[in-house]
């Protein structure tokens, strides 16, 4: 089965898809993946290691920042390895050069952008070029495609069968994701209301999830909203973090569907029991029941994205704080 | 060359490092490391997995907390993984779980731990038993004797040269550190008079000495001191967290000397123009000249860990709140 065309732009994107599946394929050699980037973009690359690093049984993945990458110019960059980058403009001085060292030592390069004229699509093999803004579907945004992708690749190298469950699950999104913003809209409002004056916000998540929980904290909390943050792995917790817990510290905690979810509920139980605070997102709540089990879990953090970008509206909202702020980014040079 | 053993006590350590390499040197099929453990012990490994990240040519690691390791329960984790732990008392459930489940699916299993008679040495083929507390030296510290573990590895299976200039930059820690401790007393206790008031203080750094900022911001701040903190990767800095840095915003920022130093200078550089309260350490103050070039950047984070500790100790005493107290750890089941 294959996601439905709905468009020139999207049969575009489908051709993108195919080819780079293809290029990969063509690459028998290649034995490792690194997924590079920066910021909200290196946390897209975060539940895609998850998924090598469950479901993988001989293709090795790591995620790097994507100048922490060139810094480390690995000697095992080369014709054996498979770098995936992502950059929204596709002009991230980092992720380019990233993407010129990778394809510079013989590794195959594919790219995720929005811009498919930009510097990271020239300096790139391969690029699926995806979708973003209200006109959006969310089976073409970045995560979504860069699931489907590994999907083909662990099916076309590993026998696995991944393909026909992902699909069908980003098929589903279109339908999941505005179910799941409307279920939300008004607790967010209420929770967006009540934290207007909270100077800093913890996430907490792990496994697929860990990446969400990271993107808020780093994009949508410190960056868009000036409020300190961190993302706490709920496996870490309780060793050191947790100390921090107290009534008045607020949370955002994310419970998923997979194979860490009993981490992330060990976490959650004391954090509930020990702070007023405590935002408790379950997944449970999204409908996934319609997507096969074996992906539930690895599709979560799609609706996770969807649903806490309307708490961070809200925030954003009575806080009188825009989202599209900046007090340095598009201000300087830096 | 060899480290002096100076008591009984550092010859078995000397036995017990070198039986593990042993072993791992009889199992030629070994193609992967895990490193594996929590909080604190997990930071220890973040080192490590940097070393075999730019060092290795062939042997892939990555670094785990211990409960997302054990959730995972990877098919890879077979008799060509090695896994290393590491858990002070030797008692952490999910390490003791995840040497269980590594040995299960036959792995090689290499423990650092303080207690040799604890759970998790009796779980593990191999123990290391490291030194801690004010009498133990310098060079028999867990992330000292790891660092040593992976020069005999790299040096067995990849004909790399490592274990010479380790093992001479972890003998010049006995009197390197001690230097550092007393270089940084003053300024120690300035910082901590400056910043007892301080409710959150992050830390900053890249590559090899992103686990002493991780450590530091966890384990040192968020669970003895109970100061909200997060330590931000220097190559994430300006992909959304340097917009929450301002003139009044704490930071600890590490300036090491591994490939990365240029990725934590360009975040130091802006942060120190932003913001009043950027406290930097340069590891090029540590003396390491008598080090060699090769591993000066990867022997770095031992002296961090010894110098921050100096900066804690003095921010705790001037908050009256010594490094010992816990609220929730030690007091009650979770």
């Amino acid at each position: 089965m294959s996601v439905t065309v709905v468009s020139t732009e999207t049969s575009v994107i489908e051709e993108q898809l195919a080819a780079a599946r293809e290029a990969i394929a063509s690459r028998p050699l290649i034995s490792r993946v690194v997924l590079t980037a920066c910021g909200g973009s290196y946390a897209v690359m975060l539940p895609a290691e998850y998924f090598f690093g469950t479901a993988a049984r001989k293709l090795e993945a790591v995620a790097l920042n994507a100048a922490e990458f060139t810094s480390r110019a690995s000697s095992r960059v080369d014709a054996e390895t498979l770098v995936i980058l992502c950059s929204h403009s596709g002009t991230t001085p980092e992720t380019v050069e990233a993407a010129e060292l990778a394809r510079s030592q013989g590794a195959l390069t594919v790219a995720f952008t929005h811009e498919l004229g930009s510097p990271l699509a020239r300096a790139s093999e391969y690029v699926i070029g995806y979708e973003h803004g209200p006109e959006k579907s969310e089976s073409y945004v970045a995560p979504a495609l860069l699931l489907r992708l590994i999907a083909r690749v662990l099916d076309d190298r590993e026998n696995a069968e991944f393909v026909t469950p992902v699909d069908q699950a980003i098929v589903a999104l279109q339908s999941l994701a505005p179910a799941a913003r409307a279920a939300h809209a008004d607790a967010a409002d209420t929770w967006g209301f009540s934290h207007r004056r909270e100077q800093l916000i913890y996430t907490m998540a792990a496994g697929s999830n860990y990446g969400t929980a990271y993107s808020f904290a780093i994009c949508l909390l410190q960056e868009m909203q000036w409020v300190h943050s961190a993302a706490i792995h709920a496996g870490e917790y309780f060793h050191g973090p947790f100390e921090i817990t107290d009534t008045d510290v607020p949370f955002i905690a994310l419970l998923g569907l997979d194979e860490t979810r009993p981490v992330e509920q060990r976490a959650v139980d004391f954090l509930v029991k020990h702070s007023d605070r405590a935002l408790v997102i379950d997944a449970q709540s999204f409908g996934l029941e319609r997507v096969a089990p074996l992906v539930r879990g690895l599709i979560a953090h799609l609706l996770f994205n969807v649903v806490l970008r309307t708490y961070a509206d809200a925030l954003a909202d009575h806080r009188g704080h825009p989202l599209s702020v900046r007090r340095y980014m598009w201000r300087m040079e830096y």
